[in-house]
């Protein structure tokens, strides 16, 4: 990611870089925050097409305007395919969007594992259409390594959502064959895991490695896709982890009311795998 | 779209925006066609991650690397769909790509209709992969105006693929009232309509004020979706239309070998409907 003035200094160019010869960029009017934290740097800019939009070191992780798209999709599949989430375990997901798309659901309780505190601090203070559910009573959030968490924490959940960065990077470990094996031992009798898996373009290699370990771990082992408007490759892909739990059964409940993009039929057609992958990820 | 040499003065920067504040870079090794013509500026450049990148009047219209997105679901869906398609209208498409994809059918005759001969001129000499099908002999090119080709011709049609730019600016025309009547009339009885409709996101407007004619038009007019990474959004609408031809009942067929996104688990997916549009184009 680079910055500079733009020619007429009113507004801060924003590039993210997605492969070595392109990307995306944004035109902002100001940079609401810049911080270094013990892991990483924050940055929140005010843009007037994609509204707020929060890097971490540099890459985009969410703007106000295309966020929904990611967290529904990260959450509702799985909330709708279990037939009755009470306990919800979440990995990252310092924004709070993942934790808002959940309690549209009436689970017993929700933990949230985040690493850096200054995540949650700036999406709270900068995010509030995101951070509006951290004060629900039945938010428990904790501060901390969620790799390290599910290795010692020995408690089991309904759900787990793998709300992390990309398969490239400092989050490269939430996506190894070790960490799954941990995830599913929290899980309680029946219960199934939804993970970001990153760009069926950009990661496609790893997509293909992760996809074999996990089809050998999980009885169910999904791909799913939908729209990411700011993500590279604006497409993006979940995984989706059960012994028991088959997300491609008919959904029997009504999906909870004001999304933007999930529903039903979307919940299907997520699941449609891309001909380039069909002989290769899941083949 | 604005183009500078980047500070080590070995690559040229390409930017377009895809609103007010944002949008898309590439870093091209080289330009390798700059051409004004009578209808619009074209340039090709040479870029590593999406391979060569054809512009008119500054706007991405297809890479080498992701073109296939949007030509598979330009023209599968509705290949598939119809019983038996043997003669084809493509309107614009002077890339080759909607021809190529054509091709893959035993159709008896494909006649495109380019308005501008240097596009496909261009396409020839820079896009092999997609420019492969000129020379077939199941090819007419025609080199006019495409609505008014519609509006004189008297030819009726199985198929026909609208192939334009974008809702706003030059195409806009191809996304009135008047030009889907003229369409219409051009069908052969049992025929239909696939045309690219621009992004759900960045014209939204665009694509609630046509669904509301379109319904009027055609017994089956339903919108459609698929990636496109290099488009605005990376997630592209298409309109299916018909009156006789249902594109949500099963496919009978089996998809034409090497399709890298299409096949028929695609195309039921495609045709489900983001919440957002259920209420307002569809509702």
């Amino acid at each position: 990611m680079t910055r500079r003035q733009s020619p007429n200094n009113k507004t801060i160019e924003i590039r993210e870089f997605h492969s070595a010869s392109g990307g995306i960029f944004f035109m902002a009017r100001r940079r609401i925050l810049s911080a270094k934290t013990p892991f990483q740097k924050i940055e929140v800019y005010e843009t007037e097409s994609f509204g707020r939009v929060l890097l971490l070191d540099g890459l985009v992780q969410t703007t106000e305007r295309d966020e929904f798209f990611y967290h529904e999709m990260l959450v509702h599949p799985a909330m709708m395919a279990h037939p009755d989430p009470q306990e919800i375990l979440i990995i990252g997901g310092g924004d709070g969007g993942a934790l808002r798309e959940v309690f549209r659901y009436p689970v017993r309780k929700a933990t949230l594992v985040e690493i850096d505190a200054a995540v949650i601090d700036a999406a709270k203070k900068h995010f509030p259409s995101l951070a509006c559910s951290f004060r629900d009573r039945r938010a428990e959030i904790l501060i901390a390594d969620g790799s390290r968490f599910i290795k010692e924490s020995g408690r089991r959940f309904d759900l787990i959502f793998v709300d992390s960065s990309d398969p490239v990077g400092p989050s490269a470990v939430l996506h190894r064959e070790a960490f799954y094996e941990r995830l599913k031992r929290c899980l309680k009798p029946g219960g199934a895991i939804a993970a970001q898996a990153g760009s069926p373009l950009f990661h496609l290699a790893h997509l293909q490695k992760k996809a074999i370990f996990l089809k050998k771990q999980f009885k169910y082992a999904h791909s799913y896709f939908g729209p990411a408007p700011t993500y590279p490759g604006g497409f993006w892909c979940y995984s989706f982890l059960s012994d028991r739990v088959n997300p491609l059964k008919k959904i029997p409940r009504q999906a909870p009311a004001g999304l933007r993009y999930y529903n039903r039929d979307i919940h299907a057609a997520a699941f449609a795998l891309p001909a380039f992958l069909v002989q290769r990820a899941d083949g």
